[in-house]
């Protein structure tokens, strides 16, 4: 196995360690340095250089180092007989829920008003909204995990995703388009949580931000490419959402001159919500090489045709 | 029954209106109007003037309009023979939830120094700890709800009170001051829900923030006079706690001068971590008067040597 890991050296180091610390009888490489391109199985990539996968013509999976896999299956160097996995390390979905609440909880108790208030030393007490509705797209793995987080803060939480699936306890489930166009107007704040997929990216546009109530908040803690950059500021300046609370951006890192840095509407962190620890992920990788030498179902399998 | 609530006419009569529908037979008046003063039996109060209350011979229950209780205890106007009780409508235990919430999830994320970062035009990825413990003081209906909304995010939570009592699921109970100095120094964040009593008053002074771990963080959402404010600042300057989140200090409004407004080290609000619902308070309070009525034991009252 070679792990790929441009720019991230220090994890890729340490999940190297404890892969060889769960497996001890297979050779972990760090890429650029490794041995027999021909024995090489498997990959652990994160935003490999272009081609690089094309050297290994005995490979049978690439895993992604986090719960996002988009990035292979934009690769045409992963051969269709080749198995795709996510990375969904122990306490992601917690960590991402995490960010999530302190997101939503924020603009529900309109915390950065009351910054304000305080920079200008006023004295006033503000009220919030007795009810408050929050939608999450995307129920899989992530989304359930913060639906849940929210709806015991005694919200009321709708869950949309692509299609009907089991019920989630304290959650109102939602599928297909209608129902979203439908759900937009009564969301004080809605949370993307979607895989990125030619049927998700791009989807909060000009016409999903017209829906969204007046005064609502938008928080992106999937992908950049879900969102359309221009629309959203000019849906800020309409007050629908009133703010942005953006964990990833299309161009990561955000160029210097964009819009976004300075825009009182917008909070940006950079790539932050959720961290794939490196021992809790070499846990799942190792676990998945070991299905992989057994012939086992893998864990986390990407169906590429619907690319999640 | 009159309510006496100055400064807080609105809600005052969204209440009176409120007992009104629940208790049709029942005379409602609004300080300073109202029926015959010998014919009161029973005071909602917040923040009565001195004195007040002294001109009620038949008066049996004072409740107050909130879940506080300490300004009936400090009034000596209220006879030892009149029965207290604390108001603590639905919600208001979930509602200083999400703010607890909202306040410890905002430190461990670093999300102010992300949005410094972001003032700067800095793509500067932090990492957070991997472990995380709350220390809530206070394991009465607040704190323990409180408490179970941190616990739940993944923290590892400590609750501490007073004197052992009943278990709660994913809390790490603790009784008595020694286990209280031992826990100090393992909390990444206090939480205060303490009620004011002779025991807590000042209990956050020199020598117990001394005892937190360095870059921590204290939350006060029950009352000022928990915090000796002199202490405070001198341990913000040693980094014990690193940070502050204060929505009661100890003389509200806080005085223009007060170093607080503009202290890097401070996030203050004003007294807004749970507002009392007149609708969910006139629930409480009906049902309270009905219990008075009909010689039934009160909901939350008061232990007057305890306090609480």
């Amino acid at each position: 196995v070679v792990i790929i890991m441009p720019g991230r050296e220090a994890e890729a180091g340490r999940l190297a360690e404890g892969l060889r610390r769960r497996l001890p009888s297979t050779a972990v490489g760090v890429w650029p340095e490794y041995g027999a391109a021909d024995e090489v199985t498997a990959v652990v990539s994160w935003r490999h250089p272009p081609g690089v996968l094309e050297g290994f013509p005995a490979l049978r999976m690439v895993a992604s180092f986090g719960a996002g896999a988009e990035h292979l299956l934009e690769d045409a160097a992963v051969p269709a007989g080749v198995a795709v996995v996510r990375t969904v390390a122990d306490g992601l979905a917690r960590d991402l829920a995490e960010y999530v609440v302190a997101a939503v909880t924020r603009h529900r108790r309109r915390l950065r008003e009351h910054e304000r208030d305080q920079r200008r030393r006023r004295w006033r007490p503000r009220t919030y909204p007795a009810r408050w509705t929050d939608l999450v797209l995307g129920m899989g793995r992530m989304g359930v995990v913060s639906a849940r987080a929210l709806a015991a803060l005694g919200h009321e939480v709708l869950g949309w995703r692509r299609s009907v699936a089991a019920p989630v306890s304290g959650v109102n489930c939602l599928a297909g388009m209608p129902a979203l166009a439908d759900a937009l107007p009564d969301a004080d704040a809605v949370v993307c949580l979607l895989p990125l997929t030619p049927a998700t990216g791009d989807l909060i546009d000009e016409s999903f931000l017209a829906r969204m109530k007046p005064g609502s908040l938008l928080v992106n803690v999937a992908r950049g490419r879900h969102v359309v950059e221009d629309d959203l500021l000019d849906a800020l300046d309409r007050g629908r959402p009133k703010h942005a609370v953006l964990d990833v951006v299309r161009t990561e890192p955000l160029p210097p001159e964009h819009p976004f840095w300075d825009h009182p509407g917008v909070t940006l962190t950079p790539h932050v919500a959720a961290l794939t620890d490196p021992e809790a992920a070499a846990d799942r990788i190792a676990d998945n090489l070991r299905r992989l030498d057994a012939g086992e179902p893998l864990l986390d399998e990407v169906d590429r045709e619907l690319g999640y």
